[in-house]
């Protein structure tokens, strides 16, 4: 299927697609144009087709695209046809949050459990997932098979967390914490969701746009 | 100082020079050259160089960078000199995470109020901030000034309270719900947090690990 290694960009427009895929799906449409996808998507035809070749390609000439059969081929190249077996390093707010964002289990990521380093947390529940003490984390591993640690913990202290994980096997980390992770890059995958980062970045935009409706150039009624 | 359009992945990266000289500041370290720097945040040398070009340069041959005076003025770049008044639309688990991180608020960013369309939350509190109902929202925006709005409601009917919040004068969306913002795209500015596509991505690349793995081409012990 996948022959050799997709680009960076290419994989993380994936789950546009499948996204509008869905979208499209639920609407009942089962066939569009590749230049009906293009407009709703506001990317070229040709960004598309190109986008979708690196996995084999899926348009026919003159019929464009079949919905279901395209959706349900970018689910299982984005691994969406898997189970995935979660915990969440750090229970505070942001943890609690992801650990009840049930929508996760529908699409096939199952949080078994929390850990803390707030010993008072261990034993209560959150969303129905245990919350187990930072000391347990090891001896947890050893007995679970884990496919993705959550990490939402503070940046003091997550290295050596993420080293920890790592020596007990994990190899996929979702990470929300403000911290580089300093494990060997080839043997795990990282996905950062730095909120500080995102909010920053608006900032800046915001203050741009505002510049330039200032000065006349942007805001047009 | 900001003369023209900045490309966006180098707006992208400029947060991650803020945090990694807020870290060196806090460890103590006033100087560094950009070899040490571009060694610390794995780019290039000469991509620190071009990407602080954009915004007029502040290294000094053979002295590198002074760590206070450039994360101050990345700082200021990325508005970080200014104090933002948020509301939060959607005070289900993620957006009480929002409204409960109070890292946000040292950064100066100050969640006013939520809104939900639930009316038994309405008139309860929420780390301290008051939550309202739906139909308070454009009385309320008449009265206060919003600079941004945190988007932590399903997709379902996102469209039309996108609609009600620029009507009501918000430019910026800082947007968690997985759709697609339309409004006039030159008008505002939205910054997207897609959780569940980071997620697939992440899922695309445990899988593409484990299948180097299998054969052998990537695990090195």
């Amino acid at each position: 299927m996948v022959k050799r290694k997709v680009p960076a960009a290419v994989i993380r427009r994936m789950p546009r697609y499948y996204r509008y895929l869905g979208d499209l799906l639920s609407k009942g449409i089962d066939r569009i144009s590749s230049s009906e996808l293009s407009e709703r998507m506001g990317v070229t035809a040709s960004q598309i087709r190109q986008d979708l070749n690196h996995f084999g390609g899926f348009g026919q000439q003159g019929y464009g695209y079949n919905v279901e059969s395209l959706y349900k081929e970018i689910g299982r190249i984005l691994g969406q046809d898997m189970e995935y077996r979660l915990i969440i390093v750090g229970a505070g707010n942001l943890g609690q949050a992801v650990a009840k964002y049930t929508n996760f289990y529908k699409k096939g990521y199952k949080v078994m459990a929390l850990f803390d380093a707030n010993e008072a947390l261990a034993g209560s529940c959150v969303a129905g997932h245990p919350v187990y003490s930072m000391r347990d984390l090891p001896g947890y591993l050893c007995d679970n098979k884990i496919d993705i640690a959550v990490l939402t913990i503070p940046k003091e202290g997550a290295s050596e967390i993420v080293q920890q994980l790592f020596a007990c096997g994990i190899r996929a980390f979702w990470n929300f914490a403000s911290v580089d992770i300093n494990v060997p890059k080839e043997e795990v995958v990282i996905e950062n969701v730095h909120l500080s980062d995102s909010l920053r970045v608006l900032s800046y935009r915001l203050r741009e746009l505002n510049s330039l409706s200032e000065s006349g150039d942007a805001i047009h009624e």
